[in-house]
């Protein structure tokens, strides 16, 4: 049985390359600041603390996840084809809307993105309760962000 | 036993996800056109066809892995956090090449790909040889393209 900080390491790594996104592609800038924005969008600086706390349990759920598929329940590799998937998505979101400034193209991944969360979380209520409690503040603010995006779009 | 194509959607779906990027940042452009380039680098038709075998064998790869998964492997969770990293790096060097114009940043990112795969390949093997041989054509292509990103960054 593998350590469980050692099973961490691969899911933080994925996490920390899905932030850098935000590090490459800032929202601060000339571009976001000349769009309309909704009334509800919320202050810039809430954005990094949300994600980080986000990014953790996201994190933490893979690797719980990870321990189950060691001890063979068998929709462990389900799950983390799901946990992959929406790991990618989640990277692609932020170049799509602050690098190509295609807020229409950014609307279907994190529609996409909404998806995977969901299907992810109720393959993983039934393999690890915690792994997929994790995922409803992610939910939660996805479907929030999803909103914001949407306003975004119809507003510019 | 969930049926090997169910299985698969998801990672099937991830690299859709990862080549997308390709399609939301494309290659072609003035940008790319007025970069010195290497004298060893490919036509850009290429790209395409090459990446689309790859992208279908590093999913049957996740897939493999999955099975394994739910056979109680016990290094198969933590191989499935790497394919995770790997595929999340994967979409986040095209829009940080194409899009941010960073060819510094992109060079760290294939560096951690290359390493990522690395290491994917090597548990793979551990669990399933097929599996981990799957990415020995995707290790090769992203060692090419480590060393045509490090020119560009060196002639530009």
């Amino acid at each position: 049985m593998m350590p469980f900080l050692l099973l961490l390491a691969p899911f933080l790594l994925a996490v920390i390359a899905a932030a850098a996104s935000g590090v490459i592609f800032p929202a601060a800038g000339p571009w976001y600041q000349s769009l309309n924005a909704p009334s509800f969008q919320p202050p810039n600086w809430l954005f990094g603390p949300v994600w980080t706390v986000l990014y953790l349990m996201i994190a933490v759920c893979g690797a719980r996840l990870a321990v189950q598929a060691g001890q063979g329940a068998g929709l462990a590799g389900f799950a983390l084809g799901l946990w992959a998937l929406q790991i990618t998505l989640n990277a692609l979101w932020t170049p799509t809307f602050f690098g190509a400034h295609a807020l229409g193209a950014a609307l279907v991944i994190i529609g996409a993105l909404w998806l995977s969360i969901a299907a992810l979380m109720a393959t993983a209520l039934q393999i690890d309760r915690l792994a997929g409690w994790l995922l409803a503040p992610y939910l939660g603010w996805v479907s929030f962000a999803a909103v914001l995006n949407w306003a975004f779009w119809r507003l510019n």
